[in-house]
């Protein structure tokens, strides 16, 4: 018998018309699907015949164990099938990817990446503003504030890079986060919040550093929340994207 | 006459089936095309109505200035006419949509960005790496080596954020880059170059930051190339991805 191999597939941050063509094309041609937390269920309509497996694991809460996962993705690839890995905006940005193509590629199991949409950048598509406008910042920095092993991103660091700052999974450190940068940076940098980005229930909020953990609380903005901060954040404006907003199945019928 | 509307739209970098859903659905209703340099041709064939203005500006040589595309985009867009600005990448990564977004909104012309995937995440997705990998990086920063302003990013605050680096445009200062970093980081930190990332010319090399510039002088990369630093890029692996280059017409049959 054939080996199968695995896809390690980005949803995107939410709207599922944000699926790469070659996500599309690739879910409708998997056996099977396992599919991440935070990824759009609906996702589901791109493969009608697949197997549809849900391993979520959110937070710090483990609900499947990775070990369960890796051992799932083995198991179907060894049987012939191709396996779908979906996860929440792109596979390589903390998405524990590299443990899962070290693992595969250990067991002899191709494995290829597909590339999606990650929510930094649509969280600024949606407030209208540049992560590298060329007369304010040199790059921009994606971060994550939840580390596994109990470590801190340098924030210090961070701040001196000029860089703008995607800060992912930062809204219940986003206090502490924010009194580290003033170290380095001026109360008045601006900083914006996004909450479930592409979805019905986005909600956008533009403050400063000294204020964002506050006006974030007083909104009670809900996870996953995307933080974006530095002066290219300072030019959002009034855009608007309500086409943003489409259901898989009007793609699809 | 309704006043029309400008779309900056991320093509992604190259493969035409990197396109999202919604670019494709988007090139399809619009009137004009403003096409960039880096921008795979074959786009076209997703607007087979739409008249195509090839507004190429490659590297420093400014063949189309940029005032030039900010008019012709508002006039087109005051003729009541959708407006499909179409750049390599994503629109808010190194595509000078700041300035373009903030012209328009003075003008009074709605704007909307339609996120494409950008070359860094598919140059790792080539070599088979995440880009934070949990063990080894706390995140990702792209920035840019080509600075139209003369100043240069801060390498050593970047060298010491812990975060893998990619570089756009890095190709013709490697060798200043790699020497900056190496002040901070060990000679043999690895180092990978992608050229003409998800096309049939698609040229890999991994290295060291000690050896990256001789290693690319040697194969002789062209541009655009992508330059990616740090521990979890020694985890490129052997993925190939073959599937990865499918021309556009194919998807349209």
């Amino acid at each position: 018998m054939t080996i199968g191999k695995v896809l390690l597939i980005g949803a995107g941050p939410g709207d599922l018309e944000l699926l790469t063509l070659k996500a599309a094309r690739c879910l409708g041609e998997s056996d099977v699907l396992l599919v991440d937390d935070l990824v759009n269920p609906d996702i589901v309509k791109f493969a009608p015949h697949a197997k549809v497996i849900y391993v979520g694991k959110r937070g710090g809460c483990q609900s499947t164990p990775q070990n369960f996962i890796l051992r799932l993705m083995r198991r179907y690839a060894k049987q012939g099938k191709q396996v779908a890995r979906v996860k929440g905006g792109d596979p390589l940005l903390f998405g524990r990817a590299g443990e899962e193509i070290a693992f595969l590629q250990k067991a002899g199991i191709v494995t290829e990446v597909v590339n999606g949409i990650t929510s930094a950048i649509s969280a600024a598509a949606s407030i209208g503003v540049s992560l590298t406008h060329r007369h304010m910042a040199h790059g921009v920095v994606f971060v994550t504030a939840h580390l596994q092993d109990g470590s801190e991103p340098n924030w210090d660091a961070l701040a001196k890079t000029g860089c703008t700052l995607a800060i992912y999974m930062g809204l219940h450190r986003v206090t502490e986060i924010c009194k580290k940068l003033q170290l380095v940076l001026p109360p008045n940098t601006p900083a914006a919040a996004i909450s479930s980005v592409t979805t019905k229930q986005e909600h956008r909020l533009v403050s400063t550093i000294s204020d964002l953990a506050k006006d974030i609380s007083l909104q009670q903005l809900p996870s996953p929340t995307m933080i974006l901060i530095g002066e290219a954040i300072g030019m959002a404006g009034n855009i608007v994207q309500p086409e943003n907003i489409v259901q898989a199945y009007t793609l699809l019928g």
